[in-house]
């Protein structure tokens, strides 16, 4: 099959300088903030999208390094076949975040609940949609079932 | 910025071969079945994955056609933004799609809830984690508010 090209579409402005500084999710420590840069020719694409008050966020892990197929996730001490993870070293290197949209201010999107480094390019922008993105609240998480207790999305 | 490349990672078998017979979104009507085809030399990074009951699907809209900055989405009359929308003609073509994983057969993932064109390109696997993944029940959905009456995914 074909390759694609993916084309930064903006770039992420947050706290975390290295991957030690970042939360392991943005969901477990929603508390962080950080903007959405979207650059000017891509801007006429947000028309509406202050009308959502959740977004997901697909972007790229440009500092994760090589890809590799089993990985040591950050929450384990097994090594896991990388698709049951979300760890970053990852073919295509593509991430998925839920953030919270705080504010639009023309073609800047300031956000809650980033994980990203600074710097991270963004291919994707869409409208979080509980009725399409919501799985079961009771959807079995394999290995992470231990690791998940006590861990929930904190009440905004 | 620089660009990255993006290597489909494997193709998805669905019943839909054009637009007119997918449905709008998996979510909405998840009965539909389809297989995952992990090509050979990624199957190393399937191991554990049987061990969770929804995964995140990201994959290209490889027939969408030209990109569009704003476009009329399916549900709509009005034209938006497209990042206030899933249509396909967004930049990079990326799509996302929650589904139920039925079964792992080798490389081969069955899953429920497709809403994709059969031999759509998959350029990522990540497992779907409550805790990470799910937004509020409330989140705001702005355009779509009126639309979504009744529209719920499916019990299952």
């Amino acid at each position: 099959m074909e390759n694609f090209h993916l084309r930064p579409l903006g770039v992420l402005r947050t706290p975390f300088r290295n991957a030690a500084e970042a939360p392991i999710q943005g969901a477990l420590d929603p508390s962080a903030l950080g903007q959405v840069e979207v650059f000017e020719e891509y801007a006429a694409g947000l028309r509406d999208v202050e009308g959502f008050s959740h977004l997901l966020l697909l972007y790229v892990f440009h500092r994760a390094g090589e890809e590799q197929l089993v990985v040591t996730p950050f929450l384990d001490d097994h090594a896991r076949g990388v698709f049951a993870t979300r760890h970053p070293r990852r073919p295509n290197h593509l991430g998925l975040t839920v953030v919270e949209l705080v504010a639009r201010r023309g073609n800047v999107l300031e956000v809650r609940g980033v994980d990203m480094l600074d710097g991270t390019p963004v291919v994707d922008i869409k409208p979080y949609v509980p009725a399409f993105d919501a799985g079961p609240a009771d959807a079995r998480v394999g290995w992470l079932t231990d690791r998940m207790e006590g861990k929930r999305r904190k009440a905004k």
